[in-house]
């Protein structure tokens, strides 16, 4: 029996985040799911015997898509068509009822918010396939679906009315400080301590995958985290072939999704059981098998990792040595994301109690320096200071108490108002030498000045001779933006308040 | 015609700083100064033909001290005795007139504030030579020498009541922005653009003795800066033999100061027509000829000189990467001085235009990574922006202006009774690894934890084991300090505040 238009079927909602229609659809809109539904075997062991995929035509173009068995005796092939049109599909597998099923589906134009994946873009930066160019403003929440329904929905109320773009989630679950819990559901069957590898426990990543949708229906990226070391279960330390198992697994089953993307790890040298080879097969597989090349990176704690390496994107650094962001940038020719710079808060860790002005600074330190930033949070009272019930954001999501989201919130128009002028260059690039953390984009279309904790009364800004610009005093904690009087050309001396923390754009007229 | 006890005669007032007694002393004090005082030759060029010295006898001990001419006929020895007791002298001179004179001066006790000229202790701290710790807490006033007198008293106003006690000055004048005017006094005879460099001007040097006195009366140490390239006279570029004779001339002036350092020059780097070879046999030349062994060393614009060079006995840096000060200090082996981590002020230039906040911010990283910080400010006014007549600390003197030399003077005097319980080690050494920038001293006798951006709200500090120790709770900025209920020992959780650029103090009970 074969189901078209699944579409409108994942997770019981649909891949727009809007309730399911009364007829199954056989068109899908561009970068959204077609999903094709099979009942097959459900005798033995179907996760490791039976293997099924589709493959898809349009024209002269050839897509192999991997299926996965979802329990039960049903058996999917998620498809995310990049181009608009009619595309006709035959599946193929090693149990003949899986095998020869065809099928057609009429992809129309995207609609709505859909943009399509987010690539690399003009080397450092970022876009949507659409053309649309996407800045990360991201945000962690390694364990937020891990938690209760109520917790979960608590964190997508935050992220849709907050100014993120981007999160940073764990897979597997996590045990940490102030992760002592036990999660709702566990990626293998599980008895006692013992967990069946052998097989995968479908709810586990319906339910993930029905966050991924929650996410993708608010534009959210979902930056996978596909191993981690805080574990209490195995799950760091499993045989070779169930990691990679799992590793196809989670690909067959998310990678239809526009907004996902890949991170190999976080904090890959905290993992001791694992080594280079390890890693280097991590990422062979993650490159082959996700036919979409959705975004890749990976996530260190003390031992930088060799970004230059091809298979990362991006890089996704843990650090703060901002006035070397550039640097890295210009070495390794790719984008630079610091995902962790540490967390706003007031926990003992050194890595999490930075105050709202200092995460609201690093941001800034970030986009003028060509790379982009990564927020955290973890702020508790004193009562989660004697229980373990503590909530917080960086892990468990819930609501945002801090200060800085709101200033994040104004940088990201401010950067998205600046790059929409469009032009070959979308995003910054430092200005050389620096005297101050201060960026260019475009052919000097725009200067962006930071003064950080400088509090000039005034500077000579060194602006091109040629081409007027029009200058705007910005209070990056005020979250106000002053025009300044007159057109600048040249070395232009501005009038500055001498406070610290201050920006000055220059748009071109 | 011999005179002694010149001690009471230097430029009109005595070398405490006291007005002139009636009579002429035989008596001096230990660390005081005994001047002898000659009538010799006038004719031809005494400062090329002639040559004094003196050497001072005490027992089996001998010192040879250089002489000077100090115009008119007058040549002068002056001799800073380092021991209680009966000293007595013989002159020598290729001037016949001059040769052979003798005398004697009865050293007594150093008494009042006069503690002796300071010098490196415990290998990376500073002591004076009756054993009391000294810890610098320098400020910068490159050209305040060369102003006005009222400016000069207003200078010296300032530093009686304000927190210093290390004064960075250059010898020659200063031209540089908001520096363009012609200084009261030339070190040489000038005529119109030509400095006659075979003789001196003993007047400029005079008044330099002036106000290295009254510094001293006031505990300042004079930092002097014997070359900078601030020029527009034509100091910057002299013949090798002048600098060398230049040298030779302020050493055997200023040297019996107990309050004299040198340092070889203000940014070398930038001093194009100096090399290597120079900057050695200058080292080489204040090395030999001050025979009380001051402190020595050199100050750098970008490129930071060896100062694990021997001639060196401490580092005065121009940095501000405050977290790598300690491996300096542990590979120098030396005591480490940011007499330069850039100036409290608003002025367009990056180096002016920090922040109260982020100046006292940057003095507490310098105490608990275990070096010494230095002050300077710079604040102008707008209508100082439009003409030339503004008056900078940091150069001309005058007034203190910044909010920080408050919250210095609290810091000097926390660190200074924080080592009041004495102990081997006088000053600070940077815990390992620094969790937070913190420090601890004399054997585990106190700890210093300072927060930086970080507020937690409460930290499980790392005491020993053995000792129980008091703990109190210290704002920087508020300039509070609040002791903490109860004793602790070994891992201790005290709540904080949860604001950053806090501090706390651990004190042995």
């Amino acid at each position: 029996m074969l189901k078209a238009g699944g579409a409108a079927m994942v997770a019981g909602i649909s891949t727009n985040g809007m309730a399911a229609p009364a007829q199954p659809a056989t068109k899908v809109e561009r970068w959204d799911v077609f999903e094709i539904t099979l009942n097959g075997p459900k005798e033995g062991n179907p996760f490791l015997d039976i293997w099924v995929k589709a493959i898809f035509r349009k024209g002269g173009r050839e897509m192999t898509i991997d299926g996965f068995y979802d329990g039960d005796g049903v058996y999917k092939v998620r498809f995310m068509p990049d181009s608009v049109g009619a595309w006709n599909y035959t599946t193929d597998s090693n149990a003949p009822v899986l095998k020869g099923k065809t099928g057609a589906v009429e992809v129309t134009p995207a609609a709505g918010g859909n943009h399509g994946p987010v690539s690399v873009r003009d080397t450092f930066h970022f876009g949507y396939a659409d053309g649309t160019p996407y800045f990360p403003f991201g945000t962690t929440c390694y364990a937020w679906v891990h938690q209760t329904e109520e917790r979960e929905r608590e964190t997508l109320a935050a992220l849709k009315t907050g100014p993120f773009n981007k999160m940073r989630m764990c897979i597997f679950p996590k045990w940490y400080q102030y992760n002592h819990g036990v999660p709702p559901r566990f990626p293998f069957p599980r008895q006692g301590e013992t967990n069946d590898y052998s097989r995968f426990n479908p709810e586990y990543f319906r339910h993930i995958e029905q966050r991924i949708l929650d996410l993708r229906a608010m534009n959210v990226e979902a930056d996978l985290i596909l191993f981690h070391p805080y574990d209490h279960w195995g799950f760091q330390e499993m045989p070779a072939e169930v990691d990679d198992r799992y590793l196809r697994y989670v690909i067959a089953r998310f990678a239809a999704y526009r907004n996902v993307w890949w991170s190999l790890a976080n904090e890959f040298d905290l993992m001791k059981k694992k080594n280079t080879g390890d890693w280097d097969r991590y990422a062979e597989i993650v490159t082959e098998s996700d036919p979409y090349g959705h975004l890749r990176s990976i996530h260190y704690s003390k031992a930088p990792y060799d970004y230059s390496r091809v298979w990362c994107t991006h890089a996704g650094v843990q650090d703060y040595a901002f006035d070397k962001a550039a640097s890295w940038r210009s070495s390794w020719r790719k984008p630079v994301i610091f995902d962790e710079c540490m967390y706003e808060g007031n926990i003992n860790s050194r890595w999490g109690n930075l105050s709202g002005e200092e995460m609201t600074r690093r941001f800034w330190l970030c986009i003028v320096a060509g790379v982009y930033p990564g927020h955290g949070e973890t702020y508790v009272t004193e009562s989660d200071i004697e229980n373990d019930k503590a909530v917080l954001w960086w892990s468990h999501g819930g609501t945002l108490k801090g200060t800085s989201p709101a200033r994040i919130g104004f940088l990201r128009k401010m950067v998205e108002e600046t790059a929409a002028v469009g032009g070959n260059q979308i995003g910054f690039t430092q200005i050389e030498p620096p005297y101050y953390p201060s960026a260019k984009r475009n052919q000097d279309e725009s200067f962006l000045f930071y003064f950080d904790f400088h509090g000039p009364l005034y500077y000579d800004f060194p602006l091109p001779d040629k081409g007027k610009y029009r200058a705007e005093l910005i209070d990056p904690w005020a979250m106000t933006l002053t025009p300044v009087a007159g057109e600048f050309s040249g070395k232009s001396r501005v009038k500055l308040t001498g406070k610290p923390y201050m920006a000055v754009r220059f748009v071109r007229v």
